[in-house]
């Protein structure tokens, strides 16, 4: 399934390879100026170490990234953005409530048009800003995995491509932290980035992973989930989590393959690792669970006074 | 000046085109494969966007980069390396004395031979941790600026290369907020990476700056440094401070020079700005200063017990 909601359609192709980008670099409009396509012709490298000239192709395109931290929860906020494209469409992943203004700032000053407020999942340490983005953009559609059983405008399910511009995401079920968790990855091919971007939610953390007690979770799941949806990614794949507790922004497939200390056991140990890990009972899960099975507050009503 | 410290020595030249690169994805060190360099034709492009077949180039390489995080100072540390080049030559810029077991053992992982740990100036809020890591990690050269008066193996100055496999960071004095503050920017060049790279210290934060009232601070001389230095970069220079508290992780040139609260101001409106912060007495700066003056115990000796 093709997702085209709203007025927001996926051209059918790039730019002309002799198309000067549109865009000037004295504008607000054009911080991403630097990340449109830049023309190229490819060599194919032959193991004779001689070059064949083969065809006209483009590099990769590169999305306009920003990461973005929650520090009360730890949590990531992905923005991307399709800066090629005319309306410069931009999506968030996770955003938390408490950072919504600074998040729509952001997406204000760099000229994008938000089109879509997703979820990895239904979080339960803090209440996600997709309900009050909502309310504060009018057009923005919310999105979570059909899955997850949370309300939402929009529902994914495997193999869905959600897009921006000429930029697309691919949905992966990755369900273990919670039954409804997804992964979302942007496309593959020579016109999507290079190399491929995940956000894994909690299903992956770096050298981690979600716990996997509450929410439908289910660790024999989860493990089959990241072996299957995630490390048969190419090994340069750039993974970006939910959260982080120590300081790491990033890792990548094959990093992750070798040094996960929870995924690179074989299952039975992943599973009493899991089933051992003794943590607290999640503070805030009674009052975020509930809200984010609403996307943070869907549709809030204005308060009576 | 072109730095050659200890074993490392520049290479005049980059990949010869035909040479495919020789790591393999499939051990430990090969995590910078994907970042080779690509072998491409370039078109330079004409007004009549018509492509003219010019000259055999690459497409500019990308260094292996992580940016990492201290919550207690919110300080960013971060990664370079060139994984083109068979050492896998690394360095870190701003490391913190309580992260630099995490910073190693990710080196470690990586497969990156460190040989430069860097500080953009004296911090007056955390100790370094270029002292414990010349103690953890033979042969790493601890570097600041000569202008910040401080103990250090290499002292740079304004126009310095620093040059890590084939690729470089040039030095940029930007005195204000101490008066050995330096900016280090990834080199001009089509064989330097694309967009360039500013790691701004405290000279420019993200949509901010740091505090000029101690430390040989300056107002009129941060305004002066931001202007000359910072400002007269690419505007899709990705800048990157050493520290945020707001959960940014990097601006850009055109952006800051947009929407910084402070820089955009005239002169003398950023002097009375300054001037009337109103912050508090720097809580670490008694006991931070006088260790990083000595890159924070630059040559440790262990302690007798």
């Amino acid at each position: 399934m093709l997702l085209n909601v709203g007025t927001f359609i996926r051209s059918a192709t790039r730019f002309s390879p002799f198309i000067i980008p549109h865009s000037s670099p004295s504008s607000p409009s054009s911080f991403c100026f630097s990340f449109s396509p830049k023309q190229t012709v490819s060599f194919t490298l032959q193991s004779s170490q001689m070059a064949s000239f083969t065809t006209l192709s483009q590099s990769p395109p590169k999305p306009l990234f920003r990461q973005l931290f929650e520090k009360e929860s730890s949590t990531y906020t992905y923005l991307l953005a399709d800066c090629s494209h005319p309306d410069k469409p931009a999506l968030l992943i996770d955003p938390v409530d408490r950072t919504v203004d600074r998040d729509l700032n952001l997406v204000k000053e760099l000229g994008l048009k938000l089109i879509y407020a997703m979820n990895t999942h239904v979080h339960a340490d803090h209440v996600t800003g997709t309900g009050l983005i909502k309310g504060k953009v009018p057009g923005v559609k919310s999105v979570i995995s059909k899955a997850s059983g949370s309300k939402a405008d929009v529902f994914v399910e495997p193999g869905d491509k959600i897009s921006f511009g000429d930029l697309f995401l691919e949905v992966r079920a990755t369900p273990g932290h919670t039954m409804g968790c997804v992964t979302y990855v942007t496309g593959d091919g020579p016109d999507q980035p290079q190399p491929r971007m995940a956000f894994t939610g909690d299903a992956l953390l770096i050298r981690g992973c979600g716990r996997t007690d509450f929410q439908g979770g289910s660790s024999q799941q989860l493990y089959k989930s990241v072996h299957s949806q995630i490390f048969t990614l190419p090994k340069e794949t750039l993974l970006y989590p939910a959260h982080d507790y120590k300081g790491f922004s990033v890792t990548t497939v094959g990093e992750e393959m070798l040094y996960n200390p929870r995924l690179t056991k074989d299952e039975e140990t992943f599973k009493n690792i899991m089933e051992n890990l003794n943590l607290a009972y999640p503070k805030m899960i009674d009052v975020a669970v509930p809200a984010n099975m609403v996307c943070g507050l869907q549709d809030l009503e204005p308060k009576a006074n």
